[in-house]
Order: structure tokens, then C-alpha cells, then sequence
């Protein structure tokens, strides 16, 4: 019924190994097909960093969620861990692999108040159709992330349709049942949509909601890097909450609010509201992050984008 | 004034190197002294476990917390990297240092919602007469650990008086501004108990409740280690409200509830209500416990108490 036959969708936890949420899951996935609703749809899994589950960290070398770069991939001189196991899962089954996959879901959580989320790489069709459906499905607010140079070589991005699932907040090496409920929640829905699409029967709302990234701000630091001033109170757990350039963000260490507006990178400037996201991740302190600024947005969906998925969709 | 004099009062933070909160706090208060209320005590700080910070990991060789058994410190064949910090702490600030130190506050978050509290440890005069004070002028409610075979080598026990300050949910490797309000709160309430001791002027409170350690409990395994169930998300966020034997406190993976009562050690039974403390605390699942169970006492205030913290304060 399809362009390509045989594929399949591949969907990885534990990308990040101390999130483990996502990999809990696909351990009881494996051992009882009957706990997933797969709608029917081929299913490969695959534990994204199974060294750094074992040892309960984030990644060994670097980040795996930053090493899907082709540019880490081609070059022979880079043997880190995770640029290994990033050419191991696209040998395996990227679109040219051993058992190709056609789409991927990678699953997440985060420290931070995201809820159950989306996370969008840019602005392909199929993977924006796929979006639509799940929000239409559970209204997952979307966060699309693009255009930022600092942040590259994702995994989903190697595939020809993929996005991640982000839930919290919950700790680092912590499993809660609530957290895996909605990681399942999101799957089983975006597996409804791909059900869907194979059989020609995709029907998208007329609207989709997305949150633009347009960039990060981080905390002010001391000269030896330690924070110095702290996240404000009211912005902890306010992710998708829209800030305007008087609202506290920030916390002095003598105790005084610093506002949005004292601390927007000038490139950032323009919007009269922002929409917080990634507040506080416990992971992205090393990345100088201390929340990302999103604009959000109203799209109309075209008509292309649920073909786009058909046609991936065609060949599972 | 005092028995001895020129003693101090040791402040440890960051014990464990992904509690960042008590971390972040000790970095001002050595900055800027003015950030604290001393109460014109004699403190002095450290770090507890540099490297870990360093590397935002509870540990690098073993738990420091768990390294102060006499037995290990005094095993020339031990030269794990938190046994030798242990050694240099005790020589450093130990009863017989080089500056040593009657009192310690040992600083610690917890991703379990243990709110801003105090674990003390067996039941010395001194420490319960310290935690009285801090628990009449805060609330605070007291974990008493004790009697536990498979826990021991904790810091404070090397010194004649110290508790444990220990705030939270926080995740690990986040810092948030009401956990370090929390800690510092606590820290300032410890120090005017001590102040008012060295003065000879403590007037403690009739009564102390008391959480007593009863055991832990793990969720049960599979072959491979892995959790066969999770936490109940009723007990998720819950610690210190009592439970019953029918409470559910585990969910299994086919979603069925698991009370109380069927995962029991036998040895802990006989209780009416347990007080579950530490529930879901990310670094205790390598320790195989999911939550710990304590019971209620109230216990009337002992006159030596105060007398044994007083004999301490005034070698302050």
C-alpha cells in the first residue's frame, strides 16, 4: 500500500540515562506486548545510552541528544561513546539501516514543569502533521525548537519524520508513576495518528498551536561560574505561563527580583509577551540555560503536511 | 565561659555533590558574612565532598554520609576518595583537629517532599536538646534514625553534637530559591538555639515529637534489578502522613494498587500507622529502599538535655 514497505517506528528511551521514566516503560513494553496499544504499527526499541542508564547519568562522553550532528558522524577522528552509539542506532535502523524506521519517538522527561509536551526540530511537514495530531488528541503544547546554533544534532532529526516526548518535572533518577502515564498517554496517541495515516484516514485540526523557541537566557555568574542570583520563586514551575519584561524572573542573592527585561538578550527584543519553557532543567545548567523564551503562535495546517505523513506512514 | 573554649561550629554543605542548594548558600555566606545571622557564633564552613560538586554526582568512590564508620577510618587499606575526605574533615574540624568544631550542621535536599526538616541520629542529649529548640521555633519535623545495621558512618556521629538539616522535593543538581530559604532558615534557627545556650539561657519545650526509623522498604525486583511496580502516586509527595496496613503504597506494571500490608517486612509489623519518610529519594533506589517507615512519639523534654547542649555551647 506504500511508496517503501518494511519499515517501522522506532521508539527510544533512555537517551539520557538518569531520565528514566521512558526506559521503566520500555522494559515493561518488551517483556508484555499486551501493556502497549501499538494499534498494530511495526514497533523496534531501543535504550538510547545503555551505558549511561547503567550509571545513572545524563551521557558518559557527551550528550547523545547532541550527537546526531553529520558533521560528529563522518568524522573518523570522533570516537566519543555517544557519537559510537549515535552511528550504531542509525546503522541499525536509520533510513538506510539494517531495520529501517520511517518514524521515531524519542522519549524524555525534565526537571522542569513542562507537563506532557512536545518538542518539534524545525519545520517538517511530516513531523508538524504528526504534532497536530497529538495535540489534537491530548493538547500537548508543542515547543518548536530551531535557528539556534548553539543547540544542534539532534536524534530525531536523522530520521525522515521523529519528535520528542517531554514530561516532568521529575527528579533526575526518579521513576513516577504519573510521569510514565503520560509518556505512555503521548505514544499511544501519536501512535493513533500513524495508525491513521497508513490507512489514508488522517484528518488534522485546522489549527495548531506551537511555541517558537527564540532563544535562552541563563543566570548572571560569578567570575568562577556559580550562579549569582537564583531563579524566582514564581517562574519555578511556571513553564508555558507568558512573561512580560516587568515580571520577576530572577532573584538576587541580597534578595531583590530581577525582571525579564533586565535580563533579555538584545536579540530576543520585540515581543510584548514570552513563553517560558525549560525552567530550571537540572541539565541544562552546563549548557548556560536557565529557561528558554518561546513566542507562541497560531498556525493554520496545510494541506501538505498530512500527506507528508501519509507517505511516511504508507511504508510501515 | 566554658568547659573547653575556641571551639566552633562546623557548616557542611554539598556532602553530597549534586545537593546544590546548601552549596550555593555556603558560597555567599563565606562571601559575604552579612548574608547570615551568626548570632556572633563561631562558624566555619566546608564543602563536604569538593570533587562530587565538581562533578554535580551524589558521589565519586562511595557515599561520603555513609564513610564515617570508625571502622573504615581507621582501615589504612581504605583509600576510597570519601574515606580520605572523611579523614581530612575529622582532622581538620574533628573534636581533636586542628580547629575543632562541638557542633555540626550537616546541610542536605532530598527529592523527596520532606519539606524543611532535621534527621537526627541515635539519642544523644545534646542532639535532641538542639533538635528541640529548632523544632520550637519552626515546626520542623524530626526523622530519629537509629538502630539500622545497613545505614551507618554517618558525619555528624563523629562529632559531640550535630543534626542533619535535610530539604525538599528539589531535584538533584537543581538549586531553587525556597529550598535555600528552607535550608537557611533551619540553619539560622540551629544557631540561635546555640546562641542562647552558650548564654545559659535555653528554655526548651515540654514535648518533642519524634519520628522513629523503623526500616525500609524496597519495591519489589525483577531478576535484573529492575523495579517490578512503582511508587503509588498517592504516596508519591506524601511522607510524614501516616498510613495504614490497607493504604495502597506501590502500583504494579498491570496497574494494579499494593497495599501496606503485603510488602511488610515482618519485622516492622505491629504498627497501628506508619510515617513513611523519604519516599522516592533518587539516591536510595541503589540503596534498595522506595520509602522508610517511622513511628510517632511524642516524648516529654529531658532536663539534661539542655544541660548537655549547654555543656557543649560553652566551649563556643
Amino acid at each position: 500500500m506504500g511508496v517503501t514497505t518494511g519499515g517501522s517506528i522506532l521508539v527510544v528511551a533512555g537517551t539520557h540515562g538518569n531520565e528514566r521514566n521512558a526506559a521503566w516503560l520500555l522494559e515493561q513494553w518488551q517483556g508484555d506486548a499486551a501493556t502497549l496499544n501499538t494499534q498494530g504499527l511495526p514497533l523496534v526499541f531501543e535504550r538510547g545510552n545503555p551505558a549511561a542508564l547503567q550509571a545513572c547519568r545524563r551521557y558518559i562522553d557527551r550528550d547523545l541528544n547532541r550527537s546526531f550532528a553529520p558533521e560528529l558522524l563522518s568524522d573518523p577522528a570522533q570516537q566519543d561513546l555517544e557519537v559510537c552509539r549515535a552511528r550504531e542506532l542509525l546503522a541499525r535502523h536509520g533510513p538506510q539501516g539494517a531495520v529501517p524506521a520511517q518514524v521515531v519517538f524519542d522519549l524524555h522527561s525534565t526537571t522542569a514543569a513542562m507537563g506532557n509536551s512536545l518538542v518539534v526540530y524545525g519545520r517538517r511537514a511530516a513531523d508538524l502533521a504528526l504534532a497536530a495530531g497529538m495535540q489534537q488528541r491530548l493538547g500537548l503544547p508543542i515547543y518548536l525548537h530551531e535557528a539556534d546554533g548553539a543547540q544542534t544534532g539532534f536524534l530525531v532529526e536523522r530520521w525522515p519524520c521523529g519528535l520528542v516526548v517531554e514530561v516532568g518535572p521529575v527528579p533526575q533518577g526518579v521513576i513516577q508513576a504519573t510521569i510514565c502515564r503520560q509518556t505512555q498517554l503521548a505514544l499511544e496517541a501519536g501512535l493513533e495518528v500513524l495508525a491513521q495515516a497508513r490507512a489514508g484516514a488522517l484528518t488534522l485540526p485546522r489549527q495548531l498551536a506551537v511555541h517558537r523557541h527564540l532563544g535562552s537566557v541563563d543566570l548572571p555568574r560569578s567570575q568562577g561560574g556559580s550562579p549569582a542570583a537564583l531563579l524566582h520563586p514564581a517562574l519555578q514551575g511556571a513553564d508555558w505561563r507568558p512573561l512580560g519584561l516587568h515580571d520577576a524572573v530572577m532573584l538576587k542573592a541580597s534578595g531583590g527580583p530581577i525582571c525579564l527585561g533586565e535580563v533579555l538578550p538584545p536579540a530576543l527584543a520585540g515581543q510584548a509577551r514570552y513563553w517560558p519553557v525549560f525552567v530550571n532543567e537540572a541539565a541544562y545548567d552546563e549548557k548556560g540555560i536557565a529557561f528558554a523564551l518561546t513566542r507562541r503562535e497560531e498556525w493554520s495546517v496545510h494541506h501538505g503536511w498530512c500527506e507528508a505523513l501519509q507517505v511516511q506512514a504508507q511504508g510501515l
